[in-house]
């Protein structure tokens, strides 16, 4: 059986990757009128008189919402709420096998923007923190920035955070193999989606001050005017500082670096003719990447990283978001930060030793143990010193 | 410690009753491309082309949402969602624990009823069922009836019907020990709250013929103009045919049957004197009922149930919902209705055998192991026989 139809085969098996199990026992009268009625009402009087304690006496604290609409499922697409369901459950896994998170999968049949806001913000009550995940662009956008005001908890679309945070890192490494700062690179990213947005906004946080972002159309600049939307204009404020024009081919003349979320096939090595020495390529269109490494080795790439588990340098988001959920939430961070991002991307850069850094390990193994652990404790400690924490770090890792 | 202070003292110590855990493994990279990318993909496209789908590769066909607005909690009114979330933690894991149905406790901030509907509707896709709770009427009434009307999976209101079933079976078998026939009985509710009203219903149709509901004003009759809204309108249709008027004490008189579902102390000893031969009494008002059972005994009532744990005759819902949801589940019922809720009470009435039926043993114990697999294989039989069923009966209970 190949991937697909044992996937399939698993998952008719499994009937849901999750289960809700009990810590509370409930075997005698006495447990029921402990875990139920009537003393449940004791916790229920104490959050109503202070809300607070919801965090001391329920689930909230450490229970993640992850939650899409099926409107950009991995590369499939707007398939729906329903066909989004395995990814997000598997997700919701992802969040209790590497962060001990008790994470729901819920998938809304809307695609209307302000009925997506609102029905987060209703349900939110139950939830420590929202995980976003694949929402289309530019929708996704809309809802992260107005649920991050609307609501106390951390609300962080995976898609555009969670790259960011693993592409900055890797770059970080990378930069250090090829001893060049990032300050003074000459970054291309093709795809303006939410993955292409937020990995410039980080890298610019990083200092990166030479920033080129390619759409369908080609590169976008300040005068513009063809497609553009609310946030490429915000992009073109702190990117292409020198309004490079043309298509991908042309912009990527003298780059330094190319990052790709976009399609298979997007890169040629003709266009790696045209970097400046030492590329580094993170080629991140899933499951085919815009250059395959070996095309990418051969035509001189220096470091090529790709979304895969089969090849070196898999830029995959499981580096970051267990640990940045898991350390918000240990804090009770009312939100994830620009700080919090940093921290993140610096503390998994750092997990690579001076020592063992090279071409094919620029960023740590996804099941390396130490990745969530050092991960919550840097975001957590960056959201102290940043004032959105309410409480000092009490690990519930386990 | 008493109840409170040590139920208090659990939920700081649990940090919420329930935990969500894996079922499908996340050990090695080859885990990871099954569960989550590139294999979880198989079932997202298969689900694409057919919805139905969803019901063999996810955890949708076992799970089930206990949503609440907090607008009636317990006995403590209004005291909104966080401070509901206790409650709801608490009765998913009562389905977990006796019915094995992964549940998720969803408390809605929002009070409106189309916002709330709407909420509901656009999480539906990640469940199987949705079990309302603790909403104040008459919104509940709109509310679970649109929700009925608009989703196909079942939506079921415990606080009406899970009592409603609980006493209708009581009422059966305390009905074999007088030798009087429900359907010759004169039968008082006290309170046309959610569960007033449903306990009507399902008493009317099991032919009872003599029912007069009291509210705060008196008796609910046709002509009535005071404090009346649909649902009443409705009640008065098809009870108190013969338009009976006054106060409960009024009314009473030449009752066989009290049903309080109000407050503590509502029934009196006079009352009770005015009551016919072989007075039966469910008085549920909770934590103290309309009237101890010592007292109801000393005033000649044969046959006293309350809601409480501690005395004989438990008029728990639990005897109810796990099994009802449970037989839904297992054959994909699209709704719950009457035929299911009739064949779940004569099921827990049947538990109580003929030996041991006595005035201090019309109901099963809630830990009776019975009491879910005989009340889910009814409800399973009613809805494929009442054509509500899409599947044959695969328990899944463990």
């Amino acid at each position: 059986m190949n991937n697909y139809q044992n996937a399939l085969a698993l998952h008719e098996k499994w009937r849901g990757k999750l289960e809700v199990t009990l810590k509370a026992p409930i075997e005698s009268m006495e447990d029921l009128s402990l875990a139920y009625s009537p003393g449940v009402a004791g916790p229920c009087i104490e959050i109503s008189q202070e809300e607070e304690l919801i965090y001391n006496y329920t689930m909230k604290g450490n229970t993640v919402a992850v939650i899409s609409n099926g409107t950009a499922l991995l590369g499939l697409g707007n398939i729906g709420p329903a066909a989004s369901l395995p990814v997000m459950e598997g997700k919701s896994a992802l969040f209790k096998r590497f962060a001990n998170i008790d994470s729901i999968p819920l998938c809304l049949s809307t695609s209307n923007v302000e009925d997506f806001i609102q029905t987060v913000k209703n349900v939110s009550t139950s939830f420590g923190g929202i995980n976003l995940e694949d929402i289309a662009a530019p929708d996704c956008f809309i809802i992260e920035e107005r649920l991050k005001q609307e609501l106390d908890i951390p609300v962080f679309h995976d898609d555009q955070h969670g790259t960011a945070i693993v592409v900055a890192a890797a770059l970080l490494n990378a930069s250090k193999l090829v001893q060049k700062e990032i300050e003074h690179m000459k970054i291309v990213i093709n795809g303006a989606g939410a993955a292409g947005v937020a990995i410039a906004k980080l890298l610019h946080s990083f200092k990166a001050k030479n920033i080129i972002v390619c759409d369908t159309v080609g590169a976008i600049y300040k005068e513009r005017t063809e497609r553009m939307n609310s946030v490429k204009v915000k992009l073109a404020q702190f990117t292409n500082n020198t309004s490079e024009k043309g298509i991908l081919s042309d912009v990527i003349q003298h780059a330094d670096v190319f990052i790709g979320v976009s399609v298979a096939g997007a890169l040629t090595t003709e266009m790696i003719a045209t970097m400046k020495e030492q590329p580094i390529v993170f080629a991140m269109a899933n499951p085919v990447p815009e250059m395959m490494p070996e095309e990418a080795k051969a035509a001189g790439v220096r470091i090529i990283g790709t979304g895969r588990s089969d090849y070196p340098n898999q830029i995959n988001n499981i580096l970051a978001f267990p640990g940045i959920f898991r350390g918000a939430l240990d804090v009770r961070a009312s939100r994830i930060n620009e700080d919090m991002k940093q921290a993140a991307a610096i503390a998994i850069a750092a997990l690579v030793g001076e020592e063992e850094l090279s071409e094919d390990y620029v960023v740590p193994n996804p099941f390396d143990s130490r990745v969530v652990e050092s991960v919550s404790q840097a975001v957590a400690q960056a959201a102290l010193a940043s004032g959105v924490a309410k409480e000092r770090k009490q690990a519930i890792l386990s």
